[in-house]
C-alpha cells in the first residue's frame, strides 16, 4: 500500500483555509520557497488576495497538491484532484489531524525532500456514493476519502433503512436509527468512531456500514469487504433526509431515494515521511498512554 | 413511588394515533363501554369524526387520561395533563411500549379495575426545559417525560457543547457532538440508551446526560442528581440547531441560545395494575433472555 | 450530602503504599508536621520500619484518617475505618485520583486547614456485599466503597446469573457474561467505566449492575434506587467464580452460592477543601476538553 | 471465498457434545444412513459407547468431519481437521448457532446433497497463535477458528498490555485491560462482540484486536490487514495471566511470556448449501428486525 515514489514535481496546486490564523503567513512561505525553487504555484481562487499573481488553479494540471488547514482541508483537496493520482501533501495550521501529515514549521523541509523523491506515497481507498431516486434516475457519484453519511435532517424522527449488500443484493438488516455511516477505512477513525465503530488500518480492504443511534441495541457497525455493493433503501420516507459527504457536501434526498456505495475508482495518494504511521498518529490523536482511569 | 388510589372517576379524555388501523375500533368499544357506566367522554377535537358527541376536551377537567396508540402517544397525552396530575392509562395498539401499559383486548377490564381503585398509580418526574436567547429572554418552558434533545440541524457540522451543572453552574465539560440527550429516568429507555445511556429504574432520582456521538472516546452519558440545573451552551453556534422534546415538538435555536433543563414540577401519574413492572417490561421489550450469541 | 465539620483532631492514623517511591520521605514530613502540632501519629504495623516509635494503629480510635499512595490505598482505609465515622484524607503519590484530593507537596498545608477545621466531608455511600451459600448459611459481610464484582476465574467459560432486585427479589433478568459488578455511584468511574457503566455523580442514591462481555447484545448497565436489594444467583455453576471487593480483596465462591448487596450503613467521610469538585477531577483525569479525534 | 466442491466422500468423521440430549438418537440415525449408502462412520472415542463398532477416529484420514452439538463442538472439530482440509459439517442439536448450518431433521437429506456435491464450501481464515518465553523459548502452536485471548486470572487485577504489529514490531499502544481478543472475522461474532468488537463480514482479509474491560476510555477494538504478526507484551506481569484458544483450550502464562499471533496456514471447509449465508444467520442470532425500544 505503501511505495516509494520519483521526483518531477515542477507544478504545485494550494488551497487553505482562512479560518486559521497562519494560513496568510504560510502561504507567503511557500511563495518564497517556490520563487526559490522555480516551482510553478496555483493556489485556489479563494486565497488569491492572500497570494496574487499564482498561475490558474485546475485540479488536473498539477504535481502535486498543498493542503493550508485541518483535516477537513484535506478531505476536500483529496476529492478535487482523487481522479487524477495528484499527491496531497497536508500541512497541519491547527490541532494533529489523522492526515495531515506536516505542522507549518515544516513545510520547507518537507517540499524539500518532496523534489528529491525522498517520500512515500499512503494511496487510500475512497468511497463512490450515488443517489437513485425513486424514477430510476441515478445522480452523479460523489466521491468520499472518509464517509458517505445517510442521516434524519431538522425535527424528523428516526428513520427505517434497510441495507443490502453485494452485488446480488442480499438482505443485511432493517433497524431504525437517526442515520447510517458508510465509510472507508481512512474514515474509521472519524465520524465511524463517534458512532462506536471499529478502529481499521487503513490498508485492510473493506467497508464499514455503522448506525447511528440505532433503536434496538442488537444492530452493531458491520464491516464489509471491500467489494461489495452496498445499497440502503429508506423504509419510512421522512421529510428531511440528508447525504453528506466527508462531513461537507451532500444534498437532501427525497421520499424513495436509495443510497448505492461502493469502492471507488480513484485513490487518494497522501504524501508521507519516513516515520509517520498510522498507529503513530492514533496514539497522538486518542491520547493512548495518557493517564487511566484506575480503578484502585 | 408507586401509591395505590382511591376511585371516583367520572369524566374520561382520550387522545388517539390515527396511524394504528385499531383506533376507530377501539373508540367505538370505548364509547359502548362509557354509556354503560355512565362515564362522561370526552375525545380530543381530531378524533371527533371517529366518535362523535361526545364532550368537549379540557385537559384540566378530566378524571383520567386514556391514550391511544403507542409510548409516541401516551408521551403527548402526558405532556398536556402533567400539570393537572391526572392519571394516564396507556392502551397499546401496536407493539408493547414501556409507557402504555394494556392492549386493546383489556380496555374494558382494566377500567373495570380503574373505576374499581384496583390500579396503582406510577409518578413519574418529569423535565422542565427552557430555551434562554443571548439577549437574556427566556423561553416558555417545555415539559418533558422522556427527554429534551439537542441536535445540529441539517447539513450543520458538529457543534461544541460546554455543559453546567448546579445552582452554582460548575463546569462539567466541552465537547463537540452531534448534540446531547438529557433525560429523565423514564426516557432512559429511550433515545438516551440508542445513544449509548445507562438503563435508570425510574424511581431513581436523577437527570441523565447523554453525548450523541461525541467527537472524543473520553465524554461518557452522566447521570446527576434530581435536584441540579444543567446548563447546555453552545459554543460554535451552527446555523441550524434544534431543540426537540420528547421526539415531537420544539424549536430551533438561535446563536448564543442557551438550554437550561431542570426537574419538573409536575409528575405523569401513570396508571399501572398488579404484576405490570418495570423490569418485566424491560425484558420483554429488550427480549433479555432471548437466544445468545454464544462463544463456543 | 457535602457538610462543613469542625476541628478536634487528635490522633491520627497513617496507612501507606510502598510501592511509591515518595512514601518515606513523605511519612517522614508527615512526622514532624506531628510532632510540631502535638499530633499523635499511629502508623499501620507494615509501615513502622520507616516510622518507628508511633502509637499502636486501631482503626476505631483515629480522629482522621491519611493514606499516602493512590485510590487503592484509599480504597484499603476507608474500609478499615468506615464503621466508626472517621474522615479520611488521601494523599496522592503517583497520578491524580478519583477519591485521593492532594499532592504530598500540600501535605502539611492541608492538615492545617484540617485542624483549623477549614474543609469539607464528603460522605460516601458504600456497598455490603454478603455469599449465602446453597447450605443457607450466610457469610460475614464485606463493605466496599467501589464495587462488589463476580468474575469467572482462571480457564472457566462465560457464567449464567440471574439478577434478583428489591424486597420481593423481582427478576431483572438472566444472561451469560464474564460476570457483573454491582458498583456505588463512587465506583461508576472505576471498573463499571470499563465495562461500560455510565459515570454516575457521588450524591445520586443508587447503585449500579454493570455486565461484563456479556454474551448477549440486549443486556445493558442498569441503575438501581439505592434502598433495593441486589441478588445475583450463578445458574452455570463453574468450577472457578470469583467475588472480589473494591479490587483488593475477596473469595472464591461454590456452587450454589449467591451474591447479595445493598447500601451499607456506613458511608466513607472523605475530606475535601474548597475548590475541590468532582467534576473538576473526572475533566482532569478523563482528558476531556483534550484534542478531538476531528471528522474533517 | 465460497467455491463449489466436487463429491467423493467415502470416509466420515463424526464428533459429538454429549450434553445434548438429541446425541444419541442422531447418531443413530446418522449409523443407518451410513450403512445404507455405504459410508464408513468413524466416531470420536468418547462417543464409541453409544455407536459401537465403527472404524477408528484419525483426524488425517476422513473426506468429511460431521460435528453434532453447538458451535462450541464444531470449533473442536475444525481445529481437529484445518491442517488436513477436510470439509466440515456442523449439525446443530441446539439453538441456531453461527456455525453449524443444519438441524438434526436435515442431517439425511443434507449429507445425501454432500454425496451429489450439492454443496459449497466456505473456507474460513485461522489465527495461530504462539507463546513466546523470557527465555526464547517458543511453544508449539494453537490454531484458531474464533479466537485466542489472554485474559487476567483469579483475583488477578487489571494487566498493563504492550501491543506491537507488523513484521517490524511497529508500537500499536499499551494500555491497562482486563485482557485483549486476537479474533478471526469469524471470532468477531463471538466473544469480540461480547467486548464491543465490530461484526466482520468473514472473507475481509483481517485479524481483530479488541480490549476486554479496558482502563481507558480513549482504546477501542482495532482491525487490522490479515497479513500482519501481532506481539502482545504483558508489562505488568501477573501471578495468573491465561491464554484460551476459541473459548477451549489454553495455558497458564508465566510472567515475561509474549504471546505471538498471526494468520493460519490452514483454513477451515465450513460446508454450506444454498440459501444459507453470513447475514442470514447474522438477522437470526440477534434478533434484527426484532421489536425496537421505541422512542416515542
Amino acid at each position: 500500500m505503501i511505495e516509494p515514489v520519483a521526483g518531477g514535481v515542477r507544478r504545485v496546486g494550494v488551497i487553505g483555509q482562512s479560518r486559521y490564523g497562519d494560513l496568510a503567513a504560510t502561504l507567503q512561505a511557500l511563495g518564497r520557497f517556490a520563487a526559490e525553487r522555480g516551482l510553478e504555484l496555483c493556489v485556489e481562487p479563494r486565497l488569491e488576495s492572500m497570494l496574487p499573481g499564482t498561475c490558474e488553479f485546475r485540479p488536473g494540471e498539477m504535481d502535486l497538491l498543498i493542503t493550508l488547514g485541518g483535516d477537513g482541508t484535506l478531505l476536500r483537496g483529496a476529492r478535487m484532484v482523487a481522479p487524477y493520482h495528484t499527491p496531497v501533501l497536508g500541512v497541519n495550521l491547527g490541532y494533529l489531524g489523522f492526515l495531515t501529515s506536516i505542522p507549518p514549521a515544516e513545510l520547507e523541509v518537507s517540499l524539500d525532500r518532496v523534489l528529491r523523491g525522498q517520500y512515500w506515497i499512503d494511496a487510500r481507498m475512497t468511497l463512490e456514493a450515488r443517489v437513485e431516486g425513486a424514477d430510476g434516475q441515478v445522480g452523479a457519484p460523489y466521491i468520499a476519502l472518509n464517509d458517505a453519511v445517510l442521516h434524519k435532517g431538522g425535527f424528523a424522527r428516526a428513520i427505517r433503512l434497510a441495507v443490502r449488500v453485494g452485488p446480488d443484493g442480499e438482505e443485511v438488516g432493517a433497524y431504525s436509527a437517526d442515520g447510517i455511516i458508510i465509510a472507508t477505512p481512512t474514515g474509521s477513525t472519524a465520524y465511524s468512531l463517534s458512532a462506536g465503530g471499529a478502529i481499521v488500518e487503513p490498508s485492510v480492504p473493506c467497508i464499514l456500514a455503522t448506525p447511528i443511534s440505532p433503536h434496538t441495541l442488537a444492530v452493531r457497525p458491520v464491516v464489509f469487504p471491500a467489494d461489495v455493493v452496498i445499497t440502503v433503501d429508506v423504509l419510512s420516507p421522512s421529510e428531511e433526509l440528508i447525504l453528506t459527504i466527508d462531513g461537507q457536501e451532500g444534498e437532501a434526498l427525497r421520499p424513495g431515494d436509495r443510497l448505492v456505495a461502493r469502492r471507488g475508482e480513484a485513490t487518494v495518494q497522501l504524501v508521507r515521511f519516513p516515520g509517520q504511521s498510522f498507529f503513530n498518529t492514533l496514539r497522538r490523536k486518542l491520547s493512548w498512554g495518557a493517564v487511566e482511569q484506575g480503578r484502585g
